[in-house]
């Protein structure tokens, strides 16, 4: 069959190997009724369920290799404080009191009743802690009915192998030694096991709908990570054809490897400055080795998500510092805390509609928690004296935002003075265009801050009323739609006048294809992902800005979808989703990073 | 004490009063245990206590005077059907079985589950539906307990009182019959208390905190509708002025009525047309009186809402129909549903996040459920032959949504010539432009459509990504924030541009003090509330556009809040949250509507 089979694409390139199905499906759960008599009993059983997965996950945690990623100990942690918190535990253990159930029916009606609480809350983030919930309640499960963990048994031979599953928790993910791939039937490109596989550096297909009944054990796979297609016993000429795409990409890897050095300057000598967007402080690495210019967009959330206790500053502090050091004098941009109450605080979490995409977030939340925030505004200023630090506020909509925040920046820099502690003279502090009432007043913003860096990812969102979380409504989303090039191309403009640097800094500034379309609308400061870093290196090299520029500028003037399509196609964007469609862009000698709405 | 408690206003003037009291508070319900023995006991009490309910409904609908608001019925039978649904009746009576505990109890449990999840769901609509499963839950448990409706036993008395409570239910309201005003500290302006006291024309203020707590039976009051204001037990200098204030309304409101008959014409000649916005066909007799030169926008909605089941063609087509009989020939725009699945059909209304504003709602969902939207559009086409019809699109963003609704529009109109049945030759197609990409690519929008039409309300919730019933950023919601301000020039300017129609159909539309600022941008259509269109066209007699029209383009190619504010400050508009505070605008002499976050 040579239709592949489709689905949220992780990125990590193409793989070929032969597939391992396993079995992570439905637990049958007992149901009874106890006596009074028989409460002890089963209070016992809870706490030896929960000793037991308490040391399942910690043996997966010890047997780590010392060069893990990240995100490994840290999705085991979560787990691991699930099975402390209160509102899974000890409400299963209220339900067998009242309710004179079993434990494993209390677990299982805590643990549906928790999912569906989180599954009502319009975050993605959010969404993904049900899915922890699930996991954990089903590892209790396994453990109270006495068998392990029944997907890898046996099975977890080190052969390599492409993994197929519903999904994966990540404790069963980083047992699997010789896995080359995953396919799941569950999740996206948020979700954790996604997450993960990224971190493993292998490739995966996320959200392939009947995977496991479409896969045996044994059928040959050819998996892209990159077109999130995974192709089941393919035709010989199939398969020559992605080993061919596989030993192009690699050699082209080779090339860009080699670009690290080389000074970012387009064909007719403008220096564009590539930097990197990270999310922990150990990322700053691998900027540094793809030769990133600075951090153009460090989320700061990291150290608040799925925590029991707000960092405190010496935490915050250390955790700047490290970034600050690492990059050795280069400017690091530190947005403070892009989260609403609930991303925070695991016992808010549960405020159903809390987190809405239009509700108090980012730095509404900031200013509406002065204390929490002038905390984040001190560590920062204590790391600030470690390198280049720069400050960068989440998702501005009112001027009086920067003017309350810059005046919570003073308080917190006179506390650092009364307290004897260094801090930088001068600190450029900016603001995140993400809203469209922001890209709209850009100018207003730029005279205000001393940077603008756009997110496009929610600029996106709020202008076409879209998220993209919603599987029913994500093929909408459309980074080229023409209102979202006006408002970037405004926004460039406006810091232009006044002055200032601007970057783009959402997930449209790694995708290479698309940068031409940026340098022609003025941008020379681009933040991405470390991995898109040479790729879009390479593309800046070939670019000549006086063709560009006023190629882009008779577009975005157009008023009509047919001239700003030819224009898109001249730049060689020809995918937009949304536009009447030109000819595909999908090109076997550039067999990654399509320009689409799947983008991770 | 002479400052006000202050909660959303519903509009209504200033009534001045007694207060009566009324304890709406909480019901205790008794929790035991049953044995199998007396199920069957349980079982009988919830019919009983279902069919007492029931009596009491239809004894209040029962005496409701002929002219009573076509609301009060609806209100009514929302909760009658509440009393068949499954959800909550049957999903009580299996909690009586599986966890044997008393009726009571079950109601109690499954109510709270049920209201749990209708909170979650990001959409004011549907968080009312919980309101409504708890007052239904709470008639239940007081008849269950033998007691009536407590909260109006013996206060009913006809006397002149203005009414306070936590809360009333709409059959509570309906028995009030001498009430001149209503505080209530729970809902908001979308609450169907808000709605009900509307339509009963009795001014009220909605969300007051601790109003029972703060006011004594007895106490004087002055009410303002349009503030949102309770002056407790006030000072006589404060009772002179509003009852000064008062004369004042009733004065104007006399004058006023005297424009209905008026061309509607600025001071240098420019003709204005003012249109209605209405929710139910009986409302367009009102529209008439106000002297509306048509229907600018008939929210179709009300036929969807609160059902069980869709309305048939037949239905829709009388419906549509009376409004264009009642019209004589005047122009009528019906939007299609701008409602989301979930609206529709009780059902599904518990799919969490189904109905965020940025999911598949409006025009996408009618897109996705073509059989449904065909329905609608033949009823539409067949109703053509009575009037003037138009058809407005909602929520659009990318311009082929246009092209998919004008081909069912077609196969609707096929499948009716092939019936047999006659349809107007041709009937206008718009687009409500509300998503900030609609605005930005306005000029696409306006050469595929015959007319545009603004809708101001989610334009600033999505150009300001502010939910603005989320109370705690409610504050920032901000409609002459400068970007919105820019977004309407913009729209405006390009359907002036391809010579196509442009009416303003949000709330703004109908705010007096903006009218000249809309003028000013090239405006000359309106749609607002039957009751603000005297108000707005007595302002559009004063202006002269020669002067005005200079005035706003100066103001709004200026890239700096001051010289904004200056621009609206000679409008008299000064009240713009988000803006540095100038001097305030609410002026005794005008004593309804201002300018602000909070309108109706």
């Amino acid at each position: 069959m040579n239709r592949p089979l489709s689905g949220a694409p992780t990125g990590g390139g193409i793989v070929i190997g032969r597939a391992c199905v396993l079995d992570t499906g439905f637990i049958d759960v007992p149901r009874y009724y106890i006596t009074e008599g028989e409460l002890a009993g089963e209070h016992a059983r809870l706490d030896e369920g929960r000793a037991a997965v308490e040391r399942e996950l910690q043996g997966v945690a010890d047997q780590l290799p010392h060069d893990a990623p990240a995100e490994a100990r840290a999705l085991l942690d979560v787990q691991m404080m699930l099975l402390n918190d209160a509102a899974l535990i000890e409400a299963a253990r209220d339900r067998v009191v009242n309710e004179r159930i079993n434990v494993e029916w209390a677990i299982s009606e805590t643990a549906e009743a928790l999912v569906d609480q989180f599954r009502a809350i319009d975050d993605p983030y959010l969404k993904e802690r049900g899915r922890d919930v699930e996991q954990v309640a089903g590892r209790l499960l396994n453990a109270l009915s006495g068998s392990g963990s029944p997907a890898l048994a046996g099975r977890v031979t080190g052969e390599p192998l492409i993994f197929v599953a519903q999904d994966l928790q990540p404790a069963d993910m980083l047992q699997i030694r010789g896995a080359i791939g995953f396919v799941f039937e569950q999740g996206g490109i948020h979700s954790h096991s996604a997450i993960l596989a990224r971190s493993l550096r292998v490739p995966a297909v996320i959200g392939v709908a009947e995977a496991v009944a479409a896969i045996h054990d044994g059928d040959m796979l050819i998996l892209d990570g990159d077109a999130g297609e995974v192709f089941v016993n393919p035709a010989q000429v199939l398969l020559d054809d992605y080993r061919e795409r596989r030993r192009l990409a690699a050699e082209e890897e080779r090339l860009l490897a080699r670009l690290a050095d080389v000074d970012c300057v387009t064909q007719d000598g403008c220096a564009v400055t590539l930097l990197a967007n990270i999310e922990r402080p150990d990322e700053a690495q691998e900027a540094l080795r793809m030769g990133a210019a600075g951090i153009g967009l460090f989320r700061s959330e990291f150290l608040f998500l799925n925590r029991s206790r707000l960092p405190d500053e010496e935490e915050q502090y250390q955790a700047y510092r490290q970034v600050l050091d690492t990059m050795q004098g280069r400017p690091v941009t530190i947005r403070t805390i892009d989260v609403g109450a609930d991303k925070i605080l695991p016992a808010q979490a549960l405020v159903p509609g809390a987190t809405s995409a239009l509700g108090r977030r980012a730095i509404r939340y900031s200013l509406a928690e002065p204390e929490m925030f002038l905390v984040q505004l001190r560590a920062l200023l204590r790391a600030s004296v470690h390198g280049q630090l720069q400050i960068l506020l989440p998702m501005l909509s009112q001027p009086k935002e920067v003017d309350e925040a810059l005046l919570l920046l003073n308080q917190a820099r006179q506390e650092l003075i009364a307290r004897g502690e260094p801090v930088a003279e001068r600190i450029p502090v900016g603001g995140m265009i993400e809203v469209p009432a922001a890209a709209l007043s850009a100018g207003i913003f730029a005279r205000k801050l001393d940077f603008l860096a756009i997110g496009t990812n929610d600029l996106v969102q709020y202008t076409l009323a879209i998220d993209r979380t919603d599987h029913r409504i994500a093929h909408m989303y459309d980074e080229l739609h023409p209102a979202v090039l006006r408002l970037i191309a405004l926004t460039i403009r406006a810091a232009r006048k006044a002055d200032k640097p601007v970057c783009v800094c959402g997930e449209m500034a790694g995708e290479y294809r698309v940068a031409p379309l940026l340098l022609g609308m003025g941008l020379r400061s681009f933040s991405m992902l470390p991995s898109r870093l040479l790729r879009v290196k390479n593309e800046v090299l070939k670019v000549d800005t006086r063709q560009l520029t006023p190629l882009v500028r008779r577009m975005l003037v157009q008023d009509d979808l047919g001239s700003i399509r030819r224009g898109l196609a001249c730049l060689g964007i020809g995918e937009a989703p949304g536009l009447p469609a030109g000819t595909p862009a999908r090109d076997p000698s550039h067999p990654s990073t399509p320009t689409g709405a799947h983008q991770a």
